[in-house]
C-alpha cells in the first residue's frame, strides 16, 4: 500500500530480544495486507497507551494515524480493557441464534445514536462484510441490482467491497463481480465539474449523479453507497445540501442510500455519526472501527424500519459465524459508554474547532506545500501539492514520491506517526487526545515539512 | 436458515430478570442471521462451561454442536480465557502494518501444524474473508479467472464466498460473480455417478471433474476450492485416492488447490488438518472456527511458498483492518499450545473411533430412519431417510420438516443441543468432550429419536 506503512526507525538502540524475535517471526511467517512481502522492514510494537506506541528499541511514538483510524478511545482504555476482561470471565462466545445481554446491550446502545429509524442492528466483523452484507439487503429490498458509488473511496477489501471501492486498490480486483459503477463525489479542490464554489459543486455533482442514474437505469439500481465523509480517499467534506441532495434523489427513484460510516462515524467527525453534518438518514448504515475502538473486531449495519420489515417474514440469506460476538460487543458497550459518560463526541468537535483547525491553517501559511486543509473534528487532511496554482500533487494518484517518503522519515524520527496516502498527511489522532498532544505532534509535522521542503 | 436455531424453551421457570432484558433487548434491536426476524424466538443464554451451556431459565444444556461448529475446546477454557485477559492488559489491537510478538507467535504456531510448505499465515475476521482472499491469491497468481467448487458446500456469507458456495443458502446471492462453476463431489449415499461402491464413486467423481476442466477451459481455471471434508453440508468423508486425484488434476492443469479447513481444521476430524486424512497439500488452505475456538474472531489463509513468492516483490491487493488481531492471536496461542499438551487430536480421533462411532451405529441398528453414519473424530453426520430402500430424505434439500423439528425439539426438551441441518444430525460436540457427556448426549439422541419416529 502506498499509505502509511511504518518501518523500523534505525537508530544505535538494538531490538530488545522479545522484539527480535517478534520481528524475525514476523518475516518468516506473517503475510501483511497491501504490501510486497519483501519489501517490508515493520516495526514492532510491544507496548502502547492513550495517545502513543513503544517500538522494540524503546522510541516513544505519538499516535496521528490511530493505527487505521480506529483507536478512537487511544490504545489501552482502561475501561475497555476492564471490559473485555470481565466478558472473557463470564462468556467469550456464543452463536448469533442465541440473544445475549451483552449484545443486546451493545445493538440498543449503537440504535440509540444512529440518527431516524436505523434501529436493527446486524453485527459482523468489520467494515467490509458490513458493506458485503448492506449491499445484499438492498439489492433483496428492492429487488433490483446495480450499485452506485463514488470514485476517490474505500468499502473494503473483500471482492464485492473492493468492487464498489473507488480507489487504486480495486484495480487488481477489478473482475468477477456485476453491477458496480462509479460516479463523482464532490470535491471543489479537484472539481471533475469545472466549478468555483462550494454550491456550484454541489450542484454540479447532483446533477452529474442525476445524469448517471438515468444513464443507468432507475429500475436496474438498488443503492447509492457513500462515506459520508470520504476517509481515506482524502477527507473532503460534502458541501452543504449535497447529501440532502443524494437523499432525494434516491427517494425520487426507488434507491436506497448506505451510508458507509466505517471511518468517519463514532464521533471522529465530531458527531456521533458524520450523516448528521448533512442533516439526512440514510436506508442503511455501516459501521466498524471505533463503534469498540477497534479492540476486538466489530462492524456492522444499522438498518431502517422499512428495510428490516423485508426480513421480518422472509428470511434474510447471510450470515457469519461470529455475528454479534460478545466479547466484541462488551468493548463495543464500554466504548459507548465511555463517549456518553465522558462528553467524548462534542469535545472532540471542540477539539477540531478550537486546536486542529487553527493550527493546520497556521501551517498552511507557513509552508507552501499544503495546498488545502480540510476535516473536521479529529478527521483532517492536508492536500500537498508542488504548486498552489497547478496543484500539482506532491505524490501521484495511486503512487509515492520522495517529497512524501521525507515528510512521513521526518516525523517517524521525531516520534510521530502520521498517516499518508498519496499527495495527502491526514491528522486523525485517537479522540481522547489532548491539546497539549495535539499540538506537540503538530510541531513535529511543522518540523518534518520544513526539513523535506528545505530552504524555499 | 433451516439448520438448528435454538428457541426457548418452555416451561414452568420464568426467565430471570436479566435473561428477560436480553431477550426484549435482542427483539428489538439485534437482526439475526439467516432469518425471518419475525419468526424467531430465540434462546437466552447467560452462561456456559466446558460443554455445556445455560438458558435464561437456568436450565443446562449439552452442548453436541459446539455452537456453529468452532467452541473446540468448549466453552471457557481457562487458558485461553486467561490468555485473552493478559493480552487486553497488555496490548489489544495494533495495526496490521506493525510486526507483534503475539501475532507472530500465533503464525508460527499454526505454521507448524499446516501440511508442507503452508508456512506463511495471512489473517482475517473469519472463514468468508480467508476464502476471498486465497481466491484473489489464487486469480492473481494465475493470472487466470475461474473458480471452481462443489455442490453440497459452504465457503461462507460474503459474495465472493456464497457465490462459490454450493449450498442453497447462495441462490438468493446468485449474481453479481462472475466466473464461479460448481461441479458434484463424491458422495456415495446420494451417487450423482451411479456409483456403487467408494471406489467407482472415487474414479467416477475424478472423471467427471476432469470433464468440467476440459469444458470450463484448464486456461481459464484459477483456482479449485473444496472443503476437505464437506461439513455444514453433509460430513462426506471422500472416498480414498479421492483428494490426490484432485492434487494431480491440478498440477496437471496449472490450477491452484485452495482447502477450505475452516470447520474440518484444527482437530476437528481427528487430525490437525482433514487433509492429511487425503495425504496431500493443497496451495492455499484457510482456517477459522477452532484456530482459536472461537474465543475473537480469527479467520486465516495459510499460504505455500509458490503463492508467497509471487507477492515477494509485488503487492498483494488485498487486506483489513483488524489482520491479525493481537487478541485473537493471543486466544489462537492458547488454543494451540492447549491442543498440543494436552494431546487434543490424537484424543479426539480416539473417541471417534471408541466412542461416537460404535454408539452411532448402534443407533443406527435401533433406529429406521438413519440411512447412513459417516465421519470421523468429532465430526459426524446421521443422514436421516424415511425408507431406506428409497433413501428419501426426512426432510426436502434446503428445508425442514415435522419429523425433524420433533427431533431437535426433542433433544433441547431433555437438555441437549443438536446440529440439524435438512435431513441431517451432526454430531459434533467440543474437542474436550468426555466420553461420559458424549454418552449422555447420545442417549438423549436417542430418546428423541425413538419419541419422533413412534412405535414402528
Ligand atoms: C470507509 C471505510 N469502509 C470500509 C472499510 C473496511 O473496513 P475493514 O478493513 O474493517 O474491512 C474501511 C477501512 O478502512 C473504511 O475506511
Ligand atoms: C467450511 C466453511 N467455510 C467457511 C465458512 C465461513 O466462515 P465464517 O462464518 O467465519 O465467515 C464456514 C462457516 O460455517 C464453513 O463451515
Amino acid at each position: 500500500m502506498t499509505s502509511t506503512s511504518p518501518t523500523r526507525l534505525t537508530g544505535p538502540a538494538a531490538l530488545t530480544a522479545d522484539a527480535e524475535r517478534a520481528y524475525d517471526l514476523d518475516r518468516q511467517h506473517v503475510f501483511h495486507s497491501w504490501s510486497a512481502q519483501e519489501t517490508l522492514d515493520p516495526m514492532v510494537v510491544t507496548r502502547a497507551e492513550g495517545s502513543y506506541l513503544w517500538d522494540g528499541q524503546g522510541n516513544r511514538l505519538l499516535d496521528f494515524s490511530s493505527q487505521l483510524v480506529y483507536t478512537n478511545l487511544g490504545h489501552q482504555h482502561p475501561r475497555i480493557v476492564a471490559a473485555i476482561q470481565e466478558q472473557a470471565a463470564s462468556l467469550c462466545t456464543i452463536a448469533p441464534s442465541y440473544a445475549n445481554g451483552t449484545r443486546s446491550e451493545a445493538a440498543r446502545l449503537i440504535a440509540s445514536h444512529t440518527p431516524g429509524d436505523l434501529d436493527r442492528v446486524f453485527f459482523t466483523n468489520g467494515g467490509a462484510d458490513a458493506n458485503e452484507h448492506a449491499i445484499r439487503m438492498a439489492r433483496l429490498h428492492t429487488g433490483k441490482h446495480k450499485v452506485l458509488s463514488t470514485y476517490r473511496s474505500y468499502h473494503g477489501g473483500t471482492q464485492l467491497a473492493i468492487n464498489v471501492t473507488g480507489d487504486p486498490r480495486r484495480w487488481p480486483s477489478d473482475n468477477g463481480s456485476t453491477g458496480t459503477v462509479h460516479f463523482f463525489g464532490p470535491f471543489l479542490y479537484r472539481s471533475p465539474f469545472a466549478a468555483t464554489t462550494e454550491e456550484e459543486e454541489c450542484q454540479r455533482a447532483l446533477a452529474h449523479l442525476e445524469q448517471v442514474v438515468a444513464l443507468e437505469g432507475a429500475s436496474t439500481i438498488a443503492a447509492i453507497i457513500l462515506e459520508s465523509i470520504p476517509g481515506t480517499a482524502g477527507i473532503m467534506m460534502p458541501p452543504p445540501g449535497y447529501l440532502q441532495g443524494v437523499r432525494e434523489l434516491c427517494d425520487r427513484n426507488g434507491i436506497l442510500l448506505i451510508a458507509d460510516e466505517v471511518m468517519a462515524g463514532f464521533g471522529r467527525a465530531g458527531r456521533w455519526f458524520a450523516v448528521e453534518h448533512g442533516g439526512v438518514v440514510p436506508d442503511l448504515l455501516t459501521f466498524a472501527k471505533g463503534v469498540n475502538s477497534g479492540y476486538v473486531p466489530l462492524g456492522g449495519v444499522a438498518i431502517s424500519e422499512k428495510v428490516y420489515r423485508t426480513f421480518a417474514q422472509r428470511a434474510y440469506p447471510g450470515g457469519l459465524t461470529y455475528s454479534g460476538h460478545p466479547l466484541a460487543c462488551a468493548a463495543a458497550v464500554a466504548t459507548i459508554e465511555t463517549m456518553e459518560d465522558e462528553g467524548i463526541v462534542e469535545r472532540v468537535d471542540a477539539l477540531g474547532r478550537e486546536v486542529i483547525e487553527p493550527e493546520l491553517r497556521a501551517l498552511a501559511s507557513r509552508h507552501p506545500w499544503i495546498g488545502e486543509v480540510r476535516g473536521t473534528g479529529a478527521f483532517w487532511a492536508l492536500e500537498l501539492v508542488r504548486d498552489r496554482e497547478s496543484r500539482e500533487p506532491l505524490a501521484p494518484y495511486g503512487g509515492s514520491s520522495p517529497e512524501m517518503a521525507a515528510i512521513v522519515s521526518g516525523c517517524m524520527r521525531r516520534g510521530l506517526i502520521p498517516f499518508a496516502n498519496f499527495n495527502r498527511i491526514h491528522v486523525v489522532p485517537p479522540l481522547t487526545i489532548t491539546a497539549e498532544e495535539a499540538k506537540e505532534g503538530l510541531a513535529i509535522l511543522d518540523e518534518a515539512l520544513a526539513e523535506a521542503h528545505g530552504p524555499a
